[in-house]
């Protein structure tokens, strides 16, 4: 299976929130790859990694980081697929330093951010499947899907009250 | 040519800001169509215009709005295509309000935030074309021609200090 | 018992919060009814629902969220009864989103927004109750005597120091 | 023609902000009152006021002040009927403490807070209105058509882009 | 014994809080009492009570509270006698909402605003006591004397490292 | 004439925002003086400037700084005499960082912090008042005043609406 | 062995943050001492002790502080040795009164800001041996190493998705 | 003369800001050079100039960048040799996002933050010279004179008021 989307994490503390990214690529059977690669502890490794995933056959990028989360920039500065930032929350400031260092990007390298720690994880996976869904229509059918379930899900629900 | 981009605004004033997203486009001669549909004064007409998109060709949505701004996420629970947010600068908040509007979004329905005002506007364009640029190389080719240029003209800079 | 009151809420869980609204609104044997719909994942289902409601005796809607807490906004969209928005409190940033999506309402489409989380829930039931008392004396004698219940109970505090 | 709502400033210098409030009200042919009182610099005169209005027949306050805002508070501690809060823009903390000062009412005492500055000041008269309105049909009527009438206006706007 | 400082609470919780001005007090031998008045739930109480502590007197007021904290502020309304704020840690914004309530003071009626939560309330009962300092020599004596032993324990501090 | 009061400021281009208070004790024809002295420029001079000045027959500091405002925090560290501080709005952060930096002080040394910028200049000199009106009766005569001629004005005020 | 770097806290709380650092200069083997000193508690013993240490050797201060942080403002107007700030998380604003109170420092008197906590810590301890490495070859190495031993781990990290 | 300072900017438009960090090294005799090149648009030029400037005498790194402002993270992750950044001010966040960017470095890759502006790149230079005195005495020295000079100016302040 080709690997559309990768999915790069600042450090391994990241994979709990990123997990939740991760289960639902699985779900809908598209193909990933994760790597520990971080803007500030090995820039040459993530230098290289970028510029090398295309011929993977990657199209998107999901990159997760907390505080100065340089990650999903500097991933962004080396490519033009699209790149998806998804702030970790962070201990003192709870990621709102996170958010900041990722979506306010200079004009001319877009990030796509998503919300802080995992409905941002998960929804960043959901963004990576629409923008494959542009091209295969396959996996627009299953968003459309999935979101008909979503939504039958919350019809269902009985309050006690 | 057909409207591949659809930029809806919240208020006829954002054209000031999003005028970066449409010169851009234009540059790249992408098609694309500019409303004005508010989730907040016009929701009946912005849900019914989303629906009817797609059979125009619309595969991306640029979505700018402030303070409570809550287009890009009504936008986004009426379709499975890519929705792209630009929070816009508001008078006393300086749009932190529209960024948190914005990029807050709950598990399930991503909007893909950018910058606050001019400068997510423009990327928010060059995003659209990246996700366009999966199925359609040519686009692809022109991005990376744009960074060059943006990057040797960096490189051209002589300062006098 | 007509139902004057609808609730509405983003999501199951934000039923915690809301708790104190229904036993409040069920202490003063207003009629109301709870509904979990929410303006990103059931957008279709939110406004037939507001739409709806007022040949039931609907007069005021209390709408809890959080984050990009898109939903009172929404609400008040479709209708021209009052609004009552309730932030809910968020893991990371603590409610601080879900307050500035919910107040920074446009011209035109008011909100009433409450304190983020349970003290906010109460007050959108007695903010309701205060609405429906300017029709219907009842409500008022009850509400000027559950105030000076309230002041009563602090006056009766004593100390330990 | 009956006092139906009455507008307090905390200041003289509120007028401006809440001129857009008076004028909605008046094009409303509402019966309104406009005071300058102070929870900090009239206290006495402000409790005697809150207490007397409802014999003018005063069915909804609302209440303007900027900074440490206590004005809508502590009217709400005086009466059971409904108060509306406009936190007025300030000059270093952009209304962010106006807000807070407001929105964060404790449990019993609950203050419908609108957003920063103009568009919360209109709001506020719109607000007002959809409250007269549940036990006044005309006014109901009246709010409807002027939704439409915001919402045709956006429809006829012609970008030039 | 005189009751030369009053200290007032917003909220029987926030004596958890203040124990610490409280304890400061009873060690500093200086009168003082303690009441649970609200700005909000008592108000007439609240103005009835400060008006009247002249004649036991009173030289100094403490006032804490937390949220839209207008404790402190009518209290300096309705006194010209030297009144210090406490803000309470509050559950989402951790007091940054009782700060700026309390800080924000229009020109004309000041608060002296000290740090959020414990160390507040212990600066509270210092700074009450450096007021009554200036006319009681011994009470300034006994703070020299405080200060000094604060910075002999410092100062006699074995870190193991 | 005794100087009961030392204004101290960080920087001279503070005298703008001081220049409230200083006219308000000169109204109150209450003695005082004036400095420019800096807790990170001129640290030994201000230290020695504030042992000196009990003698003089200082009472009450006022002391104003912007940013990392140290310098209110630094007297107190010097003086068992009330320290008033206040925040002076800076260019960027518009005096949030100096509000922080001023009330924020550690339990054992507390500064009475007054509100960003003109309004917490004018009230640290009533405050200063207020303190020194414990012990001359006739300043608090003065400010009981200065009070009901500021609370006649706003009654005085006929809007134009 | 020599004093190269000074590791002052404003509280002895403050070494469990600050154990990073130590921990860290112990494995360089570069000379140090650690002091508990408060800018608002011992300002007389902490200015002495800041004039005194050039002697011992000390070439470069780590100062570590909560709140209304001065300590590192302080040191840095006692000396022209370059001196780091550490801002300590604090209980309700998480450490943003810290970090502002230490990056904001005027023109004329720099101190080099790290992260909040414990981050922070450590990189004050990186950060002092870069410093002492421009003129000691011998730490540049070991830092070079350090710091290819840190990405070699990230390198060998072994996901379980 | 040697370069012993490296002064980059993310963009042209940071100069005026930087001018000051120029000035005083101008001033200083110290000889550095200024680049204007960015961690997202120029990856590649940027880690290769940071890697070739050791050998051109550079011990110091100063990098002013805006917004997501990767600039001095980026280069901290290419050199052992010390790194300040300096924030930029911002059109809407105002340095709030360009400050938490550069501050919030992750344990192992430490950056000096400096103030938001002008007075962080004064400081900037200032710190960078502080760092050269460690090795250089004669830098030191004027360092020294440089402070006494600022004192003394402050110290002839005359005020009128």
């Amino acid at each position: 299976m080709k690997k559309a989307v990768s999915i790069i994490m600042g450090s391994q503390s990241d994979l709990e929130t990123m997990q939740e990214a991760i289960d639902l690529l699985k779900k809908f059977k598209v193909g990933f790859e994760v790597k520990v690669l971080s803007a500030h502890r090995t820039p040459r490794e993530l230098a290289k990694y970028v510029e090398s995933v295309p011929k993977k056959g990657v199209k998107v990028f999901i990159c997760a980081a907390g505080g100065a989360a340089a990650l999903a920039g500097v991933v962004a500065a080396h490519t033009t697929e699209p790149v998806i930032g998804v702030p970790i929350e962070t201990k003192s400031l709870k990621g709102l330093d996170s958010l900041l260092s990722i979506v306010q990007m200079p004009a001319g390298i877009p990030v796509a951010c998503m919300a802080i720690g995992r409905a941002g994880a998960k929804n960043a996976a959901i963004f990576a499947l629409e923008i494959l869904g542009i091209r295969d229509a396959s996996i627009n059918l299953k968003l459309a899907s999935h979101k008909r379930t979503m939504a039958a899900k919350i019809k269902r629900i009985k309050l006690k009250i």
